[in-house]
């Protein structure tokens, strides 16, 4: 394998990631754009990781915790009522324990979401002071709920559909050029989109394998709008350090596209990201997307998200291999 | 119709629209700056959309969905306290199911809001429980409301106003520049403006119409504040695609012009965008735009915004018409 | 007056500013910042633009209006409940109706704000109807207030505070520069700071005043970082358009310097503006500012905000006048 | 000591930092990022920069004053209830002014929470209206509050873990760089990063120190994502303000090195920043970083938090001390 050293060739920690190799199965950025990587030392409660967590937790699992935070507040404070003495809520007219602190919880659960009906009522210091922290907690918890929900619904993020391959396509009249393909899956509209593609693999150094990291160049790194569909192109030209690789190198090297896409959504005036990952099963050469719209009866543009992935075959300009084979 | 090729000029894909031709009455960006694009294949159900929707719908739409919804629970829980038996809900004076089902609507609609004034109250674990739970939901769905309410209010908006014809206008001495107007509607103040004309037309590729793009040139792409009103030149001279085409070709090939501009808003600190088109019919040759402001009696400047679209017919520099005619 | 034409010299629209002149009273930006122009034909009815309003208004104002609102909202439930009938408000002892309306005022506030005591509760369809849409608008209403509260707090402000004068002092060994001094009035921490001189003039153009804009060129147009205070430095040297401009001409020609600073707060990730003005009469002819920090004990610096205006008349290195009499 | 002049030497105000000498113990930036500039002349009262101490407050503070807040105003409103006279708060059976200031004072706390049990509840005019508006200020209360929570938790904030020496490594193969590594402590995603590093020393310009700043070049300045650590390279080329600098010159001139790192928050859409800076102390001359991360059984890679400034000792690569003595 005869990789040519190059300006974009950074020996350490090149974009963010270290130089260590990578085995098949753990690419550093998965598909789902998530980060292979697991961190040691991080310190166990930290407020703004807690945040960051019920941020992004899923709604079934905020709802539960919700309710269980709920729950146990109830049954916690409603034990406090009873140590207090269920004779200081007033109209409680229970007489076993089971009774009593279900009279408790009830009127706990009135108090911290303040709906205050009065049949039951509390009478005394202690049971009144208890009520009004109660109370005062119940506004604060919900205070912090109102906050929660908002930044769950607020927080930015991009819903983008990328083709399930990466295609080497021909491109332009004697070129081929690896392709993929995008689209936003949501309603809101994606402004100034700006595309990366890093592609990395291992290299033997002295023996020792050693992970390299390169940004292809794009034929359009930018777009300013985007209504359709987005094909991104890397040009398989002299510059490319795909340029004389075989696809068995590139399976041998555990070669992986990391994608990394920025756009800025415009309903919600915020920076949203997007990150996939193609690995070397992914590739297809010899193809071209097929066109993923249509026109309805009136003309109008009808784009099928469903098709974002359909390609056919075609045969590649050239009459050498995709890539070449190793001198 | 020749029009030259230059690097500008590519060949798919360009700014994010298709290559599809456009058909006259569907420009891909409606005058109103929305996309004028189906799209098939989304999911029905997708958190992050209904929160767009909920923020973007009409104040109408949003305050009777929050009614509907408000009355539909409320039926629900009632129906759900009279199952359980409204002989719990103690302070119910109904005799009759009607009577009992609004005894359990109204008990509903003031446990859910919190009023809970008290003169029916809950009795028993069953409706207790459900009363606690509505308490709870009633609490979070306002919670809900609230962040809603905050992000409909807050979420960016330009109001831009742009004149409604594209005039061919004397520019400079001797040359003629495409020229449209715009202005901020509201009261904050933008900053950092900066404007994009994408024009686009179906070009004949042996027989075949395919959509054309290009970015034109304008004379100053930005600008620091926008305490007037802003005239967007585009000097139609030799580096400009349009150089060639006449009137008639403009027609022919559903020329359109898109127009996009991003700015800051200071008030809100938020980036801010509008978008615009213009087809061949709102074009004017030889005309320019009156100055929509005066001075009031204190000399202070007064923009008047209904004059934005306003102009005078004015003779073109040169003998020639406008755009040439093919040769 | 000789002012040479170069290229950053736009005839029309430069800056956002237009071209007519200024009389001397009425500057396009005032000192506090706000854009002296008035607007015609803005509709009068328009949701972001009150919410600009709501959150913009002083705080005084602010509460004045919640005040009344609630205060009216009241009367005109307390009028509902009246005309739908007193004795549907269970608990009400008033007879008379001044009594009759103060007992259904404090209901309708008990509603709203979803206290609800129940000491009066409502009875009957209509009444029990009024009271769940008036506790769900209450609830409506303070998810609004919630809105608006965090809105008026969270909103992006930058005070910055600017040196009274604008002095012409010696620069380097043998130049002079024209030279204004800003800090930071509050406690967050500003970064990444970007500053704007625009300088204009009316011109005579065949007899007709015309205004004229210049960017003028800055030493140092970015600062990383503001820890102390910041000296903003305009070289007067061959490429500066004042460079021969007596004071006379600066008088006559109603001088403005617009100064518009962008900077990035730290402790909210927001980008703030401030902006300013100087006159002709702001300006000192040969001073320099005197240093706005000491040492503590501990030989901590200690900036102290109120000497920023502070400055000591300087000679000017050059023989000849701070700016060349017209030739 | 000889430092060359060059372009990046700007006499006066550089980067936002005075020209003022340092003394070692008060580094303009602490090492934590806050900044060592004390401010006289700050207005006392400002709504902004109360907010921002609202913000910024440990949390253990803010939940004292919410508490203190809450007890003071039932305190504030007892007294009014009181003054009124407690005959008008219906259903309060205290006979002693220390068992009616308690109903008063629980009374208030279930007004103001909206709890409003009701089995004490206000009659007359003065104390309904007392009442009302007390009932309006908690519901405002708690907007504040829960504008207050929300905008604690989704303040933008960055945890970046920096190792504690500043090491003179070998760099390439001939040449030495200045080193050091920074990690990301929490679990958002960070892209987009920036980094800047500003070296400052005292000059003797005639016998009077001076501060002088320069922005050190780094091998890499920008990375796209920060998967695992990243470690920024200063190189000690000929270009290097560091070049001629001796040990000794940089104790004796208190040299500072000062760490700014912008990046983009993917989680939140936030931009963040995070400061440090490095003393001569904290340097290490010929020593180099030990990896930080493993690999787990699957092959997954694990950063480990605690390791970032481990080093190991290395010879540097030229015979002359890292740093020429001065000749």
């Amino acid at each position: 394998m005869s990789i040519r050293s190059q300006k974009k060739f950074n020996p350490e920690d090149d974009l963010g990631f270290g130089s260590q190799p990578v085995i098949k199965s753990q690419p550093l950025i998965k598909q789902d754009g998530s980060i292979n990587v697991k961190r040691r030392g991080l310190s166990f409660f930290h407020t703004e990781d807690n945040y960051h967590t019920l941020i992004t937790m899923s709604w079934t699992k905020f709802w539960l915790l919700v309710l269980t935070c709920y729950a146990i507040l109830n049954i916690v404070f409603a034990f406090i009522y009873m140590t207090i003495g269920v004779n200081h809520l007033n109209g409680s007219e229970g007489t076993t324990p089971y009774q009593q602190f279900w009279d408790a919880f009830f009127f706990s659960a009135q108090t911290i979401s303040t709906v205050g009906y009065g049949h039951i009522s509390p009478s005394g210091m202690a049971t009144n002071s208890v009520a009004a922290l109660e109370s005062l907690m119940g506004l604060l918890a919900f205070a912090l709920a109102t906050g929660l929900l908002y930044g769950r619904f607020s927080k930015p993020s991009a819903k983008i559909v990328y083709s399930k391959n990466l295609l080497i396509a021909p491109y332009l009249e004697t070129c081929q050029g690896l392709m993929f393909r995008l689209a936003n899956m949501r309603r809101n509209i994606l402004i100034d989109l700006e595309i990366e593609i890093i592609f990395s693999y291992n290299e033997d150094v002295n023996g020792k394998p050693v992970r390299r990291f390169f940004q292809l160049e794009v034929e359009r790194r930018k777009v300013s709008i985007l209504t359709l569909n987005w094909t991104v192109v890397h040009p398989l030209d002299e510059n490319s350090p795909l340029k004389d690789m075989t696809p068995d190198d590139l399976k041998n090297t555990q070669a992986t596209f990391a994608i990394l896409l920025r756009a800025f959504d415009d309903t919600f005036a915020q920076t949203v990201h997007s990150r996939t990952s193609y690995q070397f099963e992914n590739m297809v050469w010899g193809a071209k997307f097929k066109p993923a719209f249509d026109r309805d009866d009136d003309g109008r543009i009808v784009l099928d998200l469903s098709r974002i992935s359909e390609f056919t075959n075609v045969e590649l300009p050239s009459p050498k291999p995709p890539l070449n084979l190793p001198q």
